[in-house]
């Protein structure tokens, strides 16, 4: 288990590529988080289109450097369209990103289209402690999409799940456990006010997807995603007086991370 | 008639219990109005879903400790999905929330889906003036979703509509009145920079869902509701500029109200 | 070809028209662009619609004073509602704004459906130099929504597309280029912290409807549309840390042009 913060040069390197190669992501997700997403991704250096509409899927999914599918499209867009973008990234190679939000909360019917859209082979799965322990198969208990289990505890289950999938696996939380089922990288930092805020969640595995064109494996574009998070949103955290100044500081303090 | 402040404690400690419940809220509304409406959520200590898709309809609003309806959601979602949410609230006696807003504007196929709403009775209706004279049945005359008359203008028409419905009604304006047709509440205060930003009355009827779940009754939901807007529009109107750094003062204001 | 900025006493006039006349505008536009979009119209004095279910299209688009469609909306709605919108606005002399955004980048069908919208004769179509070009049919070659031409370079054909189409061609850059073919304004100023949120353009097309109905001509409406959006920027760019306090900031100052 290793520690990896913002303070590592690769990491720095790394984040440093995004604007310069400027992906192009494609996403699903709810309306809700659409919006902080996509200022996350510009602020970062990449560029998106958002949106379920069939010809859509086709067109922008198709032309995607990577696609991050976030399982909250399934309140606003109709289930075939998160299958029919996760079905074009494995077919053409894409890689993408799973965010199984609010899996294990009590829903079947959602959380049977999380554990299908698992088929299609992420590159990276993202959620917190609760949400993946539920998805691995043991006993989440996620309200909404608040975890109630800590990083620590869901890492085992993590491991197994990034070995059976062949995803990387990484655990939202106080310390971030991000694992390819072999490494393990621990990411210190980042503030509970991002948990306070609509759409922080999503935007981190928008962010994973961009970095996944730049980063030399899943495993280090998921680890220099969660590093840049928690050092902008401690940042951010020292300025802000509630969540909506949060949420400004934090995109603000993200656009100026490749600087220093 | 009996004026109503965040200064009553038991305004203060009905607040108090909303993070200590953490009520799921399921919403409908127009997507311009969710974000906004999730934050306001999550800053009162609620969780929320919002979206209108069938299948989630069915999973989200059975499974919701209260649900609010706001009528724009017809721009952007089928109306049926309206209809369906509302129907399960009825059968479920799950608590309900409509809000009306631009009912009387001159769309009469409009205007019709929120009077076939009002039959899936719902516990508390807001609006502002003209909104609910119009569904009350006289000439509102609203333009958009601005309102032209005062509330008390239209307190009489509330008072009719909520014995006919068995709705709290609740007006917003320069000083709220709300009404279970019998009392009624006067709430002073707030700002009219909340007329100058778009989902902050999407929010308040999101809200006034939420308190439902943690007040003895929907004329004191709504009428908490209406005084932590009030106490929260006023101190981010000392600390705003314009209508956006407002919005931002208004939820982190909202965010602490619950800490002093 | 004749500079105007804010300092024109003409443009004052025409912006401090809007919140007297508050036009009704209806827009179809990509979710991630339309609660700025609101914001944006809200501030300056305009109330809105945003939304493109079939029944809402026919109902806000009928009665709008002036409308805009983005084309991104083709990626959360279905191309017909685009249409439908666009007819009826040809069909009612309702005047419109298209905005070609990520015209040219790749995606065939999806430019198709902004080249048949173009055939409903638009008062105006705004846009960055690469989109236009791509419309009036050169190669663009837009990555996305970001431009990689200078709006000079794209001003020839701009004016023959103005020529051909009726509209007038307005191209958003350092120095905002705008046409209705014969004549030409140039608008300095702005910031490329524009570039760098999203929703920026799509709010400046919803801004651009909103002054047809105060404007004596489409160019005039263009114009004026765009050097408020100038000098706004100019006074947010002067306060902001990054995008996102740029964009508070911004709506902030576009909220108060009309009292200085």
């Amino acid at each position: 288990m290793k520690h990896v913060t913002w303070e590592h040069d690769n990491v720095r390197q790394t984040w440093q590529a995004l604007p310069v190669r400027k992906p192009f992501i494609y996403g699903q997700t709810n309306y809700i988080a659409a919006t902080l997403s996509a200022n996350v991704l510009l602020a970062a250096g990449a560029v998106t289109a958002i949106g379920a509409i069939p010809s859509a899927v086709e067109i922008f999914a198709s032309n995607a450097d990577a696609i991050w599918i976030n399982a909250a499209a399934q309140v606003t867009d109709p289930p075939e369209q998160l299958f029919a973008a996760a079905r074009i990234a494995r077919d053409k190679n894409i890689p993408w990103v799973l965010d199984p939000v609010a899996m294990g909360a009590g829903a079947e019917t959602y959380d049977n289209v999380i554990r299908q859209l698992l088929t299609y082979r992420p590159a990276v799965i993202r959620g917190n402690a609760s949400e993946l322990m539920a998805l691995a198969g043991g006993a989440g208990g996620t309200k909404g999409v608040e975890a109630t289990l800590s990083p620590a505890a869901a890492l085992a289950a993590a491991r197994d799940l990034a070995c059976r999938s062949g995803a990387v696996v990484a655990i939202s939380g106080p310390v971030d456990h991000i694992t390819d089922g072999t490494s393990v990288r621990l990411v210190p930092g980042g503030s509970p006010m991002l948990t306070r805020i609509t759409g922080a969640g999503c935007s981190l595995g928008a962010l994973v997807a961009a970095l996944l064109r730049v980063a030399a494996t899943p495993l280090e574009a998921a680890t220099v995603a969660h590093a840049a998070y928690a050092i902008a949103a401690e940042r951010a955290a020292e300025r802000a007086r509630g969540p909506a100044s949060f949420t400004m500081e934090f995109v603000d303090a993200l656009s100026c991370l490749a600087d220093n």
